[in-house]
């Protein structure tokens, strides 16, 4: 199984990204092909132990940045480290992608390199989420800012699929994402939507409201692209900066400085508990291909494990799930 | 200066509502005058020290549910200690209202009783938010699920007379909530916002997102209700998560539990200038009259300094500003 691996995206990239990438071909049954500047590969793969046959190189000159367009970009750059390695999936040679690097550039070149599935309406990314007692997944963290009620409907059964085959979680409790659990609460779209998804094949169990959600009260969360980025950053920021006060509490004075060290093995496994780059990032669907899109802050650990995410994407036949799914659930 | 307050709205009245009331009269140079129940109220504050001539009771025979819908409830049931607490403001009995149940009868009543500045399509609740800093002012908090541009742009004013008369911010720094901060980036809601804004002539500094909300990164943030809802309660939700996941941490053994007792101090610290209760509760911006919404599960504190909010409404001219602002800036 091989995958594509865009190895100039994110901010530590080539460095980390071919870092992980070996740590993936020595640790999970799979081969690689890295796409970017092929000297610059070269050098920094020579530095790693790893069976050799099982890192490619496939040669990109162009580079998207943060800064640039996304879709111009995509358009433009058609020798792009991001393009190129979702040309592999599409001509058959790799089975999945790998991107770190400006999300909108690598969903548009998803997008359209490797086409949506006929059946959706508009691709969604499907983010695992940590909850005080395991995994959710939230969609659409961010592709679409504005939505309609179908898309949310087509997004929770995408979620549904994401649930049962990645996060392996029998049945999964679905819920819209609201400012109120009654279903005549919220704006136009969760109203609309929630008629929708109350008719669906769905286990739907209703509204929940946010401050639900970190503690695993839905196994799949379906929000609009806006409301998701909204609640995926808001997630990272609280963390960050409660952390960041319980630091400064631990150094007031000797007493708290010994304390920290005290509670340091304890807190070390709660903030592992809450790290993304533990869940193998995100993932666009509702397109042609397995497409994962990690985040721009990606270490080696962080790539590893999208590849892993991608391995299993690919093994659980997800594409091929989302039209069978299709046809029988929000239809009835 | 008289404070109508609703003794029968939130989880805990009326008991704490008549304990707040009390505090208030004896500490922050006001009066109050309690809707409710009359003799159940009376017997309350029988075992209260204060200045008797300092709290009047008001009969109000009914009383608004959390399970009411808010607008119907407030139209049918005339006699609701809401209603009447909004009613002694509209008679000039009193000078502001608080109260803590239903957020939607409390906004609903507000509206009816006391009617919106002609100037404002649409008032918002703008809620205090603590940050690692300091605390900003959040809105639209829930009052409006579904906004145009134009909302938008009439938060922010109402924001930026919020943060300069009640928070003492010179000059405050007023962000739009988006997904990105680039102008173009966002929902069409924020994209069309952004664009009024900029020619306000506000102190606006563009957009933010929200993991720098809890950082403090603008004195102002502006969206529209349904997105400001799932801010507020989400960083309820994260707080609440993590600290319940500290407290299983530092519970983990001896050494753990006597680390507990070194950092409690400075724990409490952290929670409380996280409290909501701390500051007041949230003011319904647009209408005519100071309206204080506190929180569901207000405490005594917490209405305490609901009417010290309230008072402060009422010296600083809240209501005034706001046409007077307006006649100004977003018209340039």
């Amino acid at each position: 199984m091989k995958i594509a691996v865009d190895a100039m995206g994110g901010d530590y990239a080539p460095q980390e990204i071919v870092a992980g990438s070996v740590q993936a071909v020595n640790e999970l049954d799979v081969s690689v092909i890295l796409a970017g500047p092929a000297e610059r590969l070269t050098e920094e793969l020579a530095q790693y132990n790893y069976p050799k046959d099982r890192i490619e190189v496939e040669s990109a000159t162009e580079v998207i940045s943060m800064d640039d367009h996304p879709a111009t970009a995509v358009r433009k750059k058609k020798n792009a480290s991001v393009v190129v390695a979702n040309r592999l999936v599409k001509e058959g040679r790799a089975s999945a992608v790998v991107s770190a690097g400006n999300t909108g550039a690598a969903m548009a070149s998803s997008l359209f390199v490797l086409g949506r599935l006929s059946e959706i309406e508009r691709p969604a990314i499907a983010i695992p989420i940590p909850t005080i007692n395991g995994v959710s997944v939230l969609l659409d963290a961010g592709a679409n800012a504005d939505c309609g009620p179908e898309n949310l409907a087509q997004f929770a059964i995408m979620g549904n699929i994401y649930a049962e085959k990645i996060l392996k979680t029998p049945n999964p409790r679905v819920a819209l994402l609201s400012i109120g659990e009654e279903e005549t609460k919220g704006n136009k779209l969760t109203i609309d939507a929630h008629q929708l998804l109350k008719k669906s094949n769905l286990n739907f169990i209703g509204n929940i409201e946010s401050k639900d959600i970190p503690f695993g009260a839905a196994d799949v969360v379906v929000c609009d692209g806006f409301v998701g980025n909204t609640v995926l950053k808001l997630m990272e920021g609280m963390a960050s900066a409660l952390f960041a006060q319980i630091k400064e509490a631990f150094q007031t004075n000797t007493l708290t400085k010994l304390s920290a060290l005290a509670v340091r093995p304890e807190f070390r496994k709660m903030s592992k508990r809450m790290d993304y780059s533990e869940y193998g990032g995100a993932i666009l669907l509702g397109i042609n291909g397995i497409s994962i899109i990690s985040h721009g802050r990606s270490n080696a650990k962080a790539i590893r494990n999208a590849i892993r995410a991608a391995k299993q994407g690919i093994i659980e036949g997800v594409v091929a799930s989302i039209p069978q799914r299709l046809t029988g659930p929000i239809d009835n």
